[in-house]
């Protein structure tokens, strides 16, 4: 090695060794006679000390011509600081240098390199390996590297095998659009790059193979909303001869053993809710259960009281903000124009005060009597100080429009504390999804999940009500994955593409390898697969898997560091046989 | 779960528990009264026993209806085997059945479902997840787990963190073809499919990781030969401030590691051979040292003493055969046809028998005095009872043909025993190589290999001499991987663009990022890639590395379980802006 030690680790115990540092200069302090150097690597940083007339003159030249983010090699001795710095763990030593080698040198960079940084978020893309030298960000991957290799240990001591599927597979019309690689070798076919490893896991649980896992990309080529990337990182696991209460055990374990092993946090008994519970009482199947301020719904108690707003809705529905009765005007007025937004999209918010001397103000004073009111607010268990929010309408929205304002409020109220974490599945979501578009099911979860045994005749008379043994892991109103039960029997599966429109033909040209593998002893399996880029900001607190990833791809799906995608030469187009088609002028 | 033990943990121990077992039906045996049924899974056979009139009816008419690879679900108590059978641990033990559920039937596999199968290559890649079921595929498959786990586990207690890379990059024309992925988001340009992290992984040593790995999938779209694989599995490995020396005793410890953890074998110290030397006295730069007889020249010796076949030869060279003085002329005919194969394409084969008795019998006998041949002899350092074998002509042509037949001789001569495992490290390559077709130098590694610092004069004046800081590794004949010290300045960097016939526009184009980012404090740096599917066929004692691999693509490129690649529909292509060029007629 170049360097006796990195800059992390020299101590007061190590006073008087001869010592090589490697790295970089991260501040330079030149007080005339005395200079101190900050040099840093991944590890830390140390404190260099240079002395007019006491270190050698040409060793005193060379320090006053680094720069910040210079690579250095310095020789010296390590001595005890006159002024310790008990905020580093190298704090109480300094290096007497007696040689300086410049080993590289920097041109000053586009933005500072600190925890804190000037740079915008093109610039530190841009120069995505100089961003990574910053400690936040070095530190969510250091976080990533530790959190893959405990889910690897954790799941070996489970007997999961690690088992690779491959990438270059086939396209298959159904749920996200893939990415194709054209071959060369098999003109005008194509591979698609894998959007998950279902069917392979699958197989290999026809193989036997029992308790399967794999930390994998994956590729959607998706318009990315904020936060997706066309390529994203999955622990993607199957078991076989399992009920769904044992892959939630199993995966609420492994989670639980990352939290106390990453983030030394004991995490209790995860609550199970179903999606219909979800619905109603948070309205949405990705509930914050950080806080309560759970739904009620007040349908039958208001409607037919001659308020128009409530006799047309479909539901009236509500949420008790603890102690926001003193609300002004200005604050609900806010309140109001949030779920007027466009994304939300309601007609009004009607609220209710009911203030701390007992009296009770609405906005709906006109049309209900005191009487009334005191009847909602004991529906909501509503305490003096509570100010009750209700929204009325169609029910997916208006539900989906108070979710977001229980959000609001639990942001407002400091209720979404990011160093708080409380995890729940949902389970039990329907199997289908009617899209009135395309006037056609989808699969809710995907094509392979097994409806719930008990509903599987309403497969012909209802299939909007059947359920699926499906589940979602659920963190603080982030879904970080989800799973089922699947389906290992070929008729049922069969049946299953024809509910999603798929003809028996064009059902056994996608996927007749899995429907035939399911005739040659295929064991009753399921599995989970969760979103590691997710998984990881969650235990750094963060939202944003951004920089979490060590070099991410930009809303437009292209990595502005290296310029991707770009062009490629006449040649590699002839040698696929492909001709592009240059779009059309706008 | 749905099971209380698996198939392979039940012992003596166990006697008198209940237990219910789920598994494939291995075999049936009835005899009439008595029935057996081995149930398999993935951790061991166990055995069911049923008897006429003991166990109820319905549970043996069942049993009677129980085919190959049906799975099924049994309940029972564990008694104790009256005929033990010592080779299976349960073989003391089998299951007095009192339930048996069929979860699935299975038609008959197209194949036998053992550890030696009827089935040939084509319908085990057809009917993979079937051949999977077999143990020594199973068994592949789950130490290739072992393996990776303990690479992960070894690097991160070196210090180095799992960083992964990402797979939508830059197509650049250097080194193999790309894989390419149209983008839809940005028209008419195209991804690439990383044939090895190697810039990122550059990347993250300017950004001050210092040590990183990967265990990773890369993609080239070359003509598959025997055992080649579109795509593939590295672990890629990347070191800061480090030497040569560093790089070759990190991976040799972790490589022994290996071995000690997985095989539980102690390897002793590797050699280390120049490139130069490998050629010299092995014919090949991965040289199979499980046997010694090295190459001996004898050029100035036999030229020019009236054998025109030596006269015109570049180089006279030849192996002494141990042992092999007893050789019929009908195995000298085989010998001399094998060297005259095209592949190898000799013109003959030159042979020098050393008697027990003392005598000597050579093939040119007509052209050397005994004396002439007695010196030979010494130079080998021959012994009574030794066959040399020696070839003349070209150096390279000749050296690589002395190759063949020297391996020939080992494998015939039983010295290439896959049991035995000769590790060593393959130094100082050259820089470049000159390739007559096109008239220009490329890199023998790739273009971001050092040159030795004592060796950069030569760029200007003799570039074919510039030996490089690159090293492979080497199992019996094997190359395992390979690596180098880095280029970290940018000029030397575009010099070495420049010799291999980059314009600086083109460097800059597809290596800016690069290049760039040397410019900013980049640290002295090198690295390594194992082929990971070779490294556990090794480990394994296999050639092929095709079973070490789950869902593997045959010599077109095809996946012929899933039937990929195949084509896609007409909106997927216009979405892409994609027109196909139809394959002229042949």
């Amino acid at each position: 090695m170049l360097r006796t030690h990195t800059c992390g680790e020299l101590r007061i115990s190590d006073v008087n060794q001869e010592v090589v540092l490697c790295g970089w200069v991260q501040r330079i302090r030149d007080k005339g006679k005395l200079i101190w150097i900050d040099m840093r690597d991944r590890y830390g940083i140390t404190q260099l000390v240079l002395e007019e007339g006491k270190n050698p003159q040409e060793i005193i030249e060379i320090a006053r011509k680094l720069g910040r983010e210079y690579v250095v090699m310095t020789k010296g001795k390590v001595i005890e600081r006159e002024s310790k710095n008990p905020n580093i763990p190298t704090g109480e030593i300094e290096i007497d240098v007696t040689e300086i080698n410049i080993v590289n040198s920097s041109k000053l960079p586009p933005f500072t390199i600190e925890d804190d940084t000037d740079g915008g978020d093109e610039l530190r893309m841009k120069y995505r390996y100089l961003d990574l030298r910053r400690n936040p960000v070095k530190e969510n991957l250091i976080q990533r590297h530790k959190v893959g290799l405990e889910v690897r240990k954790y799941l070996d001591s489970q007997g999961f095998l690690e088992i690779e599927t491959p990438f270059l597979i086939k396209s298959t019309p159904e749920g996200a659009r893939d990415f194709v690689v054209p071959s060369r070798m098999n003109l005008n076919e194509f591979y698609a790059l894998p959007q998950s490893p279902q069917t392979f896991k699958q197989l290999l649980m026809v193989s036997g193979f029992d308790r399967y896992f794999q930390i994998v990309k994956c590729f959607r080529d998706e318009d990315l909303r904020a936060d997706r990337q066309p390529e994203f990182t999955q622990i993607d696991c199957e078991m076989s001869f399992v009920t769904q209460d044992d892959i939630l055990e199993t995966f609420e374990s492994m989670t639980n053993y990352l939290f106390m092993t990453i983030n030394g946090i004991e995490l209790e008994k995860w609550p199970r809710i179903t999606y219909a519970d979800a619905m109603k009482y948070y309205g949405s199947d990705k509930p914050d259960i950080r806080f309560d301020m759970r739904f009620v719904e007040l349908t039958d108690r208001v409607k037919n009281k001659g308020f128009v707003v409530f006799d047309n809705a479909e539901i009236i529905v509500g949420i008790a903000a603890s102690g926001c009765a003193e609300y002004t005007r200005k604050q609900l007025d806010e309140l109001t124009e949030f779920v007027k937004r466009p994304q939300i999209g309601m007609t009004g918010l009607i609220y209710v005060k009911y203030n701390q001397d007992g009296s009770i103000k609405s906005s709906v004073d006109k049309f209900f009597s005191e009487t009334d009111i005191q009847q909602w607010l004991d529906a909501f268990g509503a305490q003096k100080g509570d100010l009750l929010l209700l929204l009325a309408g169609e029910t997916n929205k208006t539900r989906k429009g108070l979710c977001e304002l229980r959000l609001e409020m639990g942001k407002r109220l400091g209720l979404r504390n990011p160093e708080i974490f409380k995890p729940l599945w949902v389970i039990d979501f329907p199997l289908l999804e009617w899209d009135d578009e395309t006037q056609r099911f989808y699969a809710m979860h995907h094509p392979f999940t097994s409806p719930k045994p008990e509903d599987i005749p309403l497969l012909d008379s209802d299939p909007k009500a059947v359920r699926a043994n499906a589940y979602d892991m659920v963190f603080n109103g982030v879904e970080i994955g989800g799973g089922s039960i699947r389906i290992h029997n070929k008729a049922l599966q069969q049946k299953m593409f024809s509910l999603l429109g798929f003809t028996p033909e064009e059902a056994q040209n996608q996927f007749g390898f899995l429907m035939n593998a399911f005739e040659y002893g295929a064991p009753p399996h399921g599995g989970i697969a969760l979103g590691f880029d997710r998984l990881n900001a969650m235990f750094g607190g963060q939202d944003s898997i951004r920089d979490f990833i060590a070099f991410p791809k930009n809303n437009a799906g292209r990595d502005v560091m290296i310029d991707a995608p770009s062009t490629i030469a006449q040649e590699q187009l002839d040698e696929l046989h492909l001709i592009l088609k240059k779009p059309e002028k706008e």
